[in-house]
């Protein structure tokens, strides 16, 4: 019998003997790559977990004290160690388990959002609450050297530091790896040293590591381990916690599970917020993802990549980036997932990775405009929230050219609600002077990326889609900035939205084949609406807008308002993404539950000319059984 | 002839002797007393920014060479030294100067936006284009100790430490004033020491202040005058910014001219990022300012107070406190202009200022939270946007009952574009689960704080207008949780939301003096749209919606997108501010402008009747010259 199979919940873990933790730890290990191998999802996160989340559950007592997991997608070994290992292999699968701590699933879990570097505003917050209440809790609050890059980790951290008396232990999960894997080695020999450091012994190492892997990433890593301070400091490098006040513990070999517990037990018995800075590989335990160059191992996908959205955009980059010498390019610790690699590996001095740090993304963007360069920030579409009022009042106030584009717009399904990307066309809306375009397939995103970074006075925006890029759908006609993509009868104008103008394709089929005449647009860009849109639709009995956004105040709602401004009296029926969270499932099924597949949107399209038959439409054509003529 | 007038430029600082500069100093602090009391404004700051921008000028070549003003509300003095003198007594008021630097103004000037904690970014962005394209330029970025505590500063503080060869200075405005007066005295003595510490001398010195005035603000401070870690740091507080890798140059006595050139004159020949610490006194030179404890000279406002918004608020938290236990306030550094100072004195352990921080203030509520406690948020509307993706994910995604109090909602009129509260309704609208009420008057906004502080399951917000609160409007009726404020007919039902329900009342009166039957209702629950309101849509012939937002995505187009999914045929027309950046004026100039006064609208809506008349409505009850029946 398997250790594992024995661990209902954490009490159980407290009964273990040393050597069936080391075998547990083993048999975590082989579940992980068992299952993310099959499921996708996060494995090299989860397999430098291991032995740091058995001593959080040893030394606190879950729920009672509160374990608060950072970006959540290291949270595995947690739902493993709380009874969820079960049905640990339904992970992000429809019904199955979430690839984040979900409140739902489980009272040892907390923070269900992806977004990084909350955890410890929340950690605070509770702490805080427990201390009014009088309630002997503790708060752990689990973070990564990259959620510490987030701006909003430092506001936390700058609060905690002056409340001395809460019982509020942060980890912090140095694995070196948020930016750079060069440093790799070296956080490995520093696990080694941790409790006792011996300077001189180290002194070989260290130098030796460095010689072999010359530091190149940002200055928290250097902080963090005190690298440019010298050897003293890297073995005690509390300079900057503790001149915030903060008492620090460290480092601890990550790897070690009793060295980490007894670091928690020391943080715990402390009576004060205290940084224990554990030191981890990414990885460890499965030679392939420790050595992954790429972080490949970060996130799985169980399939072969055919050639994404994300390829169109990189490989298009990189012909804007020869043509035009001014194009830069920005990324918030997304170099590889937005494709901004192959633009970094041409032309290494216009790339700026800035670290999980959107906010200061959108605004040196705003600088690097003002300074006569045209930035192109690249972003998964939901993240674009941290910085909205960065491209509100910093880009589009100031009338700078500055170019985002949103990779993983629209359902992006497995990663749950705080991954999909169906926010960016309805909050983007409100910015004044903003141009949004959705292309509908590759070609249009060259296109359209190729005309956003000729806007020198404005912000422009490009969103798509997650994975592979739709096939091209070419233009029967341009007019007035829209492409007509079909035209065969003037009983419904369909306006397809980015990645919705295939399926508005489909239900022009459909409701063809009922006899319905419909011309379908991809108006390209969204955003500002185009005036070809609204004179086309006076000429038409019902206008409908399909798009893979929140349908609250999002680009069919817009239309509408556009056409209430000019006095067009058409029908309108907007659809798009409900106005909530939606459990995590493939895109397709996501896109099932919502009603935003071709079919049921014929039929609904359907229903709501037969409703509108008896009154508000003139007679359709439908009656006759022709298709219409215009 | 003073020296002031002789200045036409930064040219003409260059050339003036040292005794004709400390003339300049007081002439320009008497012209901001002068003035900024007739015109209101930011007064502290400025007199504490006096001799710094004398010397930013001086030692730097602007704007070949780009001065960078975090928030701008301390741009005056660099106003009045760039060829702005002559019009300085149109500070603030419609068509002249802006109470924030312009780029339509100067060419001197760059950040437009008020929202604090940019600087450092945009320097970052600027710093960079100009090493790319070779320009021989510096950077300088003015910034306070309090933009400091915003979370993006450090993520620009990150980046720039790894980025050894920008030309980028920074220089910290330190008055440690954000938070704590009481640190006043320390910031005097410390200003006299700077260049050569002299560590047994300020021993007593320090040691008197810290006595006098015990310390009692956030970490931050600390940082910056290295309290905590003794005499020796006190003086040279570099430990965390050299630890970020930066070079440091400072203290240095902020009103001390000849040492801020200096000290501007080594960081310039440094060649990299520097940081010069400069200590001043907020209202330096006036004696009223210098003691002002309550940081009423922060921003002054020319007229006597009435009873305003604000205070209806804060008394009513107060009523809240007392009868709930687990009640507690947030604020980002706004303790006093939120009003929440109040409950701060009444309940000291239950009030958290978390500094210029937004995304902490949020998502540590969120914890708060779920430690079982209610917090209200209290913060400016625009500043919300701030903390837009922590709303929709830390707090809403997880069903947490925290409280939103968005005070300046709406048009706030004389500090511009970036602190006009029109985003608020439109990002909001998107959030799930989210309610969102709008109280009309001082009465309501009890009521509804009174019914939000009740949900427990999601996020709800108030939002009100800057100023005056409005007189008592007592509903006729209440049907489906709406306000019926009138009922004369059914030709029009006017929604008037928040601060506009006044207005639609005027229209009103405006419309029934034509003939026309009006019902005039206030949803008090913006969001959701009331069922009751659907239903009511339905038996008029024009829904009129008047709200002092955004039209992208407001009130009105969520209003309509709802009508359209019940079917509900009736014409709707949405008011609410344009979709752009509005200049700096008076709230009812503004009002004007945009054609959001009640006669403006009856107008409107007289001209929207007349041509509905022909066509989708039935013959209007105007036509008899009879008030309508419903």
């Amino acid at each position: 019998m398997r250790v594992l199979e024995t661990v209902g919940g954490p009490a159980d873990l407290k009964k273990l003997t040393a050597q069936e933790l080391t075998d547990l730890a083993t048999e975590i290990r082989d579940v992980l790559v068992e299952t993310v191998s099959r499921t996708g999802g996060h494995l090299g996160p989860n397999l430098g977990m291991v032995e740091i989340t058995l001593a959080m559950h040893r030394v606190f007592d879950s729920p009672h004290d509160r374990l608060v997991f950072d970006v959540g997608h290291q949270a595995y070994v947690h739902k493993l160690v709380t009874g969820r290992a079960p049905k640990f292999d339904t992970l992000r699968q429809q019904g199955g388990l979430s690839g984040y701590p979900s409140q739902a699933e489980s009272e040892h879990d907390i923070i269900e959002n992806s977004h990084a570097s909350t955890a410890l505003s929340y950690a605070d917050g509770l702490a805080k609450a427990y201390r009014l209440r009088k309630e002997d809790r503790h708060v752990v609050a689990l973070i990564g050297d990259g959620g510490l890059t987030g701006g909003m980790a430092w506001e936390a951290l700058n609060n905690i530091a002056a409340a001395k008396d809460l019982k509020l232990i942060i980890i912090v999960n140095d694995n070196g790896r948020s930016y750079s894997d060069t440093v790799g080695g070296l956080a490995t020999h520093l696990t080694s040293l941790r409790t006792n450091p011996r300077y001189e012994k180290v002194l070989d190492l260290i130098k030796k590591n460095l010689a072999r892997t010359p530091y190149v990433g940002p200055p928290m890593y250097e902080v963090l381990h005190g690298v440019k301070k010298g050897l003293k400091d890297m073995l005690a490098p509390q300079g900057m916690f503790e001149d915030l006040g903060l008492k620090y513990v460290g480092p601890v070999a990550g790897h070690d599970r009793e060295a980490m517990e007894d670091a928690l037990r020391s943080a715990k018995a402390f009576g004060g917020p205290v940084i224990v800075h554990a030191v981890t590989q990414k990885g460890f335990g499965y030679a392939a993802a420790e050595q992954d160059e790429e972080d490949n191992f970060h996130q799985i996908r169980p399939v072969n990549k055919p050639r994404g959205w994300t390829d169109v955009f990189a490989d298009e980059m990189i012909r804007i980036g020869h043509r035009r010498q001014d194009v830069v390019a920005i990324t918030a610790a997304m170099l590889h997932p937005t494709g901004l690699a192959a633009f970094a590996a041409e032309f290494p001095d216009r790339i700026f990775d800035v670290g999980i740090a959107e906010q200061h993304a959108v605004t040196s963007a705003a600088g690097l405009a003002l300074g006569g360069l045209h930035p192109v920030v690249g972003l998964y579409s939901t993240f674009l929230n941290r910085a909205f009022d960065q491209v509100l009042m910093d880009v589009a106030l100031h009338k700078l050219g500055v170019t985002f584009v949103l990779d993983r717009a629209g359902i992006t399904g497995d990663d749950g609600p705080s991954h999909n990307g169906m926010w960016d066309m309805s909050i983007l809306q409100v910015v004044p002077g903003l141009r949004l375009a959705a292309p509908r397939d590759g070609k249009r995103l060259e296109e359209l990326l190729n005309e956003a970074v000729e806007v020198s006075d404005a912000p422009t925006v490009l969103r798509f889609a997650k994975g592979e890029v739709f096939p091209d759908i070419d233009a029967i006609d341009r007019i007035g900035g829209l492409d007509v993509l079909k035209r065969s009868g003037s009983d419904v104008l369909l306006v397809g939205i980015g990645a919705m103008a295939a399926t508005a394709m489909d239900v022009a089929g459909r409701l063809e084949a009922q006899g319905f005449g419909v011309t379908v647009v991809d108006p390209r860009w969204v955003k500002p609406v185009a005036p070809k849109l609204i004179e086309l639709a006076g000429t038409v009995k019902l206008v409908v807008t399909i798009e893979d956004n929140g349908r609250a105040g999002g680009c069919g709602s817009m239309i509408a308002q556009a056409l209430r401004d000019a006095a067009v009296k058409t029908p309108v029926r907007d659809f798009g993404i409900p106005q909530k969270f939606l459990d995590h499932a493939k895109r397709p099924a996501v896109l099932q539950e919502i009603g935003l597949t071709g079919q049921d949107l014929a039929r609904d399209i359907t229903e709501l000319i037969a409703k509108h038959h008896g009154d508000a439409m003139s007679e359709p054509d439908r009656a006759s059984g022709r298709p219409g003529s215009a």
